[in-house]
């Protein structure tokens, strides 16, 4: 219904080749991508004489769930094994009573209260990513992820004390304005540009900066306020910091975190938690169709089919489409072949982290006035996630770290109680000592340590390897985020399903009748 | 409650004081204003030996009910008096089968489905406003409201086609940033700036502008993609403009419209529409305390108390709060001397109008991938806002022209079939021909021509006359957002109403029992 009323669209919009061709090269044009995916039909089969196949999908994650319910709604048999014993791999939400092992043994129990979750996986969505789409076509409601919040603070070593985002900002970018509004006044850029040019140049620094009337940064009520204007006028926020001061600090990279195209607000979650969407694609799927606690233990390319034996037995189908990690994959017996161990060898798996804390007052709205969005820190958290749900209500959730790669090591190696401790110490250098004293529970995911997952994501090496497993082996395929140009994201995934799912389909139509 | 969570979580904080002092200077310290509020309570009366007054409040929006909600809760004997036939004043949401007429005749009724609101009035809460606290207090949930979203546009009379904000955003940082980053290295600032400062601040330029190694701008992935990354990389959107063809376009001012204090993101709006707060209000007042279709007809201090007249007849209470429109209130025959007089005639009222455009497709999600936010123009519609609500559900409504002064007169001496061709044609200009197409419905307001408010807000000024006002006159108080300094503001209302309830209760708690 999504691809049929975008065609709708495009269609009405009358002489619409020439139009985006024109409207592309401005961003305008719709992203082309979704247009070019056409589900597998059922009347494909029906006019064509043919019948669908079999297809075995390992792995219950969100790409392997995606070629299961793409598959499904043409009338493939499929079958999806899921080692866990839940469903949505990564897409991963913790509530109250669920419990998380890790791979070292240490098991936790999460204590939330009600209506409190944790996305412990992927937590936000991009509006141009298919993940939207699959969020409409399967009635997930979604409410926005705030993603930038000029409340929240800023916090690296260069600085004496954490500033809102704000503060950072308007210092930064009003020192930025004044140099090169000087430098222009000093006649640096005559040579480059016109003295129209000039002009609009400097009309635009001093919105840009906010500078007085001498070209200079002064302070700006962009800071933010001691006292809000009210009844009485407002009383702003100090002096800034010296422009050698602003540059120490270094807030550079916090203050551009969302100016890339994976990052710009807004940013959408689905409402109750992102398992919203796994679940309702297996709920699409079929829960007959969908074997968890079933640990594959072996794939075989056969003369007509594939053979693939897991704990409980062995299967047997036409295809099979492995969606597990690679490092995972790659350590399965297969028949494969030497090439397809290598490859899958390649990607490196990267560990991630992340840590919930619970907390009965949401101070981070009362005290702060912060309605979600991030902090950005040079600490071994890296950020503080603020919810961006349950606004006003009694309790609430902050995410206290979500860090990747040597931190998220460092946090890993440490027991539950230990990385809490930790988190809570750095913490408590932005928001003070209620970030330790008002905590309810907490729960904390290392990536490297989940069972069947062993990752956060891979780095993957888009050479020969990345090329080689685009192509099935026989009649395996390969699918994952891991896989694209969009790792670590579940739009990944769902694009890699969806490209596999085109090929299979269109090899199965091919395939003498 | 919320005062009460607000001064518990100050207090468990300890040695206060002296940590929020420093905090200020950092823009840390939770906003003063809130906690100076005391609202008055029942027991004040019960320790005092005293009785709670009678008081008349002119006038039935955010200002007078705010008035009336803090003076009940402590036991005060409130009557509101509001001209129009329901309450809220400018927090108008108009729903399906709602008539709005305006002063010249014209009457339109709603034909939005079910399901679908224009918030004509205010659309938008900043998170450090004392509305937010309103919200709280009164159990009125609140979402998200996307006040900047890079997927919008950006179109101004300097430009050939429109450009997503993104794109404008990326091309005018990436030139900024190369200026900067070459006069810098050319030896532009040597005398400012040391060598370690001038390193910190081409490595930040480079990153703000996603320069190349040569400093030079050459486009960015930030602009977009014609095909965003998937399984294959993406397409980025073409070359940038020339610098020259950038600074002419003018887009400075729509790319630094939240940088301010007011627009800052996120922003935040009540589910369901803007009249939840002015509902919840009138619900805790009591509906038989509001008298609707009541107009005053003149105001006069007594010796010993006030009396109204109105169409109904006389009121007669201790105190009178009037929180009409100052050019309203200068009109009702009263006996506060003609200074009152003058000084309300000092702030002028400003037209303001906007357009509700109702589509049975959400074409801006499905074609465009924009959700939520604002496309900024320099045409006389001003704006365009896409729904912050109703994500991915079937119809939606657009404010198709949010505009002031002489872009709203203009709009405002049309019919509004006419208002509505127009807001189309220029829409069209941005959106192309689905823009007049697909309209199912529309709704304008022109609030200078809005019955018992007659404008959008007034340009008070803050002089001798803004000084009188704050004070009674006898036992006439003044309130509303035109006495503050958050003027068109829900918050302007609220915090004039905060003060008038304090100032009022303070004077009847010292007046000889």
């Amino acid at each position: 219904m999504t691809r049929r009323a975008l065609l709708v669209g495009v269609g009405a919009a009358g002489g619409a080749g020439a139009m985006f061709a024109a409207m592309g090269a401005l961003g305008l044009a719709p992203d082309s991508q979704r247009k070019d995916y056409v589900p597998p039909q059922p009347s494909d089969f029906t006019l064509s004489g043919r019948g669908a196949a079999k297809v075995v999908v390992l792995g219950g994650g969100v790409a392997g769930l995606t070629c299961a319910y793409e598959l499904g709604k043409a009338g493939y048999d499929c079958t999806v094994l899921e080692a866990a014993d839940r469903v949505g791999g990564r897409s991963l939400t913790v509530r109250g009573g669920d419990r998380l092992t890790e791979t070292g043994g240490e098991t936790q129990t999460a204590e939330f209260g009600e209506g409190i979750y944790f996305n412990a996986g992927p937590g936000r969505i991009a509006p141009w990513m298919v993940t939207m789409d699959y969020c409409r076509e399967l009635g997930v409601p979604i409410e926005t992820f705030v993603n930038n919040n000029a409340s929240a603070y800023v916090y690296t070593r260069g600085m004496t004390a954490p500033a809102r985002a704000r503060t950072a900002r308007a210092d930064l970018y009003g020192y930025i304005a004044e140099l090169l509004a000087k430098a222009t006044d000093a006649g640096a850029l005559n040579r480059r540009l016109t003295k129209d040019d000039r002009e609009r140049l400097s009309e635009f620094l001093r919105r840009f900066g906010d500078l007085g009337p001498d070209l200079a940064y002064h302070g700006s009520t962009r800071r933010g306020f001691q006292t809000y204007p009210g009844v009485v006028d407002g009383v702003p926020t100090g002096s800034p910091p010296s422009l050698r001061d602003v540059l120490a600090a270094g807030t550079g990279r916090a203050l551009t975190m969302d100016f890339g195209f994976e990052q710009a607000a807004p940013m959408f979650q689905p409402v109750g938690g992102m398992d919203a969407i796994v679940t309702a694609l297996a709920r699409e799927v079929g829960g007959d169709r969908i074997r968890t606690d079933t640990r594959v233990t072996g794939v075989r390319n056969l003369p007509d089919g594939v053979e693939v034996t897991h704990q409980g037995g062995t299967l047997r189908a036409d295809y099979c489409i492995a969606t597990l990690p690679p490092h995972l994959l790659a350590r399965i017996p297969h028949n494969l072949g030497a090439g397809v161990t290598a490859a899958l060898r390649a990607p490196v798996p990267v560990a991630a982290g992340k840590i919930g804390l619970e907390y009965g007052r949401r101070w981070w709205e009362i005290d702060d006035r912060i309605y979600g969005g991030i902090t950005e820190t040079d600490l071994d958290i890296t950020h503080i996630w603020y919810p961006s749900y349950g606004y006003h209500s009694r309790g609430g959730l902050i995410v206290g770290y979500y860090n990747t790669d040597e931190s998220a090591e460092l946090y890993g190696r440490l027991s539950h109680r230990d990385r809490r401790s930790r988190a809570l110490t750095q913490g408590k250098k932005i928001h003070g000592e209620k970030y330790r004293a008002e905590l309810r529970s907490s729960v904390s995911i290392a990536w490297q340590h989940r069972p069947h997952i062993e990752g956060g994501w891979v780095r993957p090496s888009y050479g020969s390897s990345f090329t080689l497993l685009q192509q099935p082996a026989g009649r395996v395929y390969f699918a994952g985020d891991w896989l694209t140009h969009l790792v670590a994201w579940q739009a990944g995934a769902m694009e890699s399903a969806r490209r596999v799912v085109t090929h299979l389909h269109r090899r199965v139509l091919q395939a003498p009748a």
